[in-house]
């Protein structure tokens, strides 16, 4: 089970070599995470407020294979890694229309108390929503 | 006859302040001239390739009426300000969805020659566009 | 009386066509803001926090003048355009080594009480840097 | 040997929860190595024109370890995680003012010929510069 959105390469993601500026794919990974929890109910925006906690990104890696070009159109899927007791890692694969990979990214989330920035348990509810991007190889991490 | 799309207040469009950061109004502006581009089949990247004119932008401005946070979901609104001999300027308008105006803008664009920087005519391709964009106040002006 | 930083074109701020992307312009504005804060002491993460208005843009624009291409080093001028008692417009110029002047930008800026974003006073500290800022033919506004 | 900057946390590398954006930091990690060249006579633009070959990044990873807030200063230190044949690997390390930690960045770029995007050898050119940022813990890869 893999979410799945429709891109487009944007000037603002380009830069003077013709190609999109590296850190803008973590963007569009981002954008991903973001949709597919607009997509389930949840507004990323109820995490920076109230007694929720922060779900902070410690970590990314991404690998570019092809050049991605203004105008281009991509196909971008976001799956579940691995899940832990506080910790969860997306994978990201960006593909060109023809099912050629583009691109991959990875980035780790920690769900930490406000104040004290200490580690907590993933709430039931994301739990519950992680199981919609768990994919065969997914192994359950330790976190 | 308007353009509108749909958007979402992103984390990237954000800042510390916990509203958009006012360039990236500019950025949403952009997003929806191109999807115009590309709902009409014309993509951005030809213009910036072989024999076309470029079609720099010379001038912007916006106003920001009401805060734009996190999560806010919006409508985007691209209409024609102006369309003269060589530039046309683009009205965009950023709504709530109860219809509350949240932000302006207007950006001026002059179709270029590649080598010497020199404004051209508007293609006709173009101008056949800009008709799609036209709204009963816009007058002509003189570019 | 004006500020000045030397700046760079970086990567980050130019996009397929060579050149920088537009709405950069004004996060290269807005760095020359922050630079005058800090240099005179005043963090501007001040004013996001504790009891202080905030400080937030309410209108912005600004006119491209000659292309600014990836590595071209500019000098960056920073001077008042009014300040009126809950507002203030900033000037930007932005200028090649040999003088020629590439880009022009204006930012008004509202002094909002925090819950009500209602204006309020610009505060005396600030009252007072300005007269930092102040050119001759700097008029007072009505704000 | 390693090439220091100083930076600060502006307003457009912050979101709404109030640290720096995620890929904002492979801006800043860029931005030390544009910083570098710069120091060293060879403008990255270079690179974008004429004969010589790209560089793009073909890799990077992020690890984020304290957070970074609007209006840190920090310091931003660049050192080579190793130099093969047609690749290198830059290290970044961004440290407090007390020198903690704060995040540390890896980015790999692979010298390719412009039309075929087949790697060519890094010029002598660059591999002299990179003696610059050699640390004894650096190993010659393979790249």
């Amino acid at each position: 089970m893999v979410f799945e959105r429709e891109g487009l390469v944007r000037l603002s993601h380009t830069d003077a070599a013709g190609v999109i500026f590296f850190p803008r794919l973590l963007e569009m990974a981002q954008e991903s995470w973001e949709d597919f929890l607009a997509a389930n109910g949840l507004a990323l925006a109820h995490g920076l407020e109230g007694p929720r906690p922060l779900l902070p990104i410690v970590h990314c890696e991404a690998d570019y294979r092809r050049p991605m070009r203004l105008g281009d159109r991509f196909r971008a899927q976001l799956s579940l890694a691995r899940a832990g007791r506080s910790s969860l890692g997306l994978r990201h694969r960006f593909l060109a229309p023809d099912g050629t990979l583009l691109a991959e990214a990875l980035t780790i989330h920690v769900a930490m108390e406000r104040r004290s920035g200490q580690p907590v348990p993933l709430s039931d509810d994301l739990r519950g929503l992680l199981e919609r991007l768990r994919t065969d190889e997914t192994a359950d991490g330790r976190g």
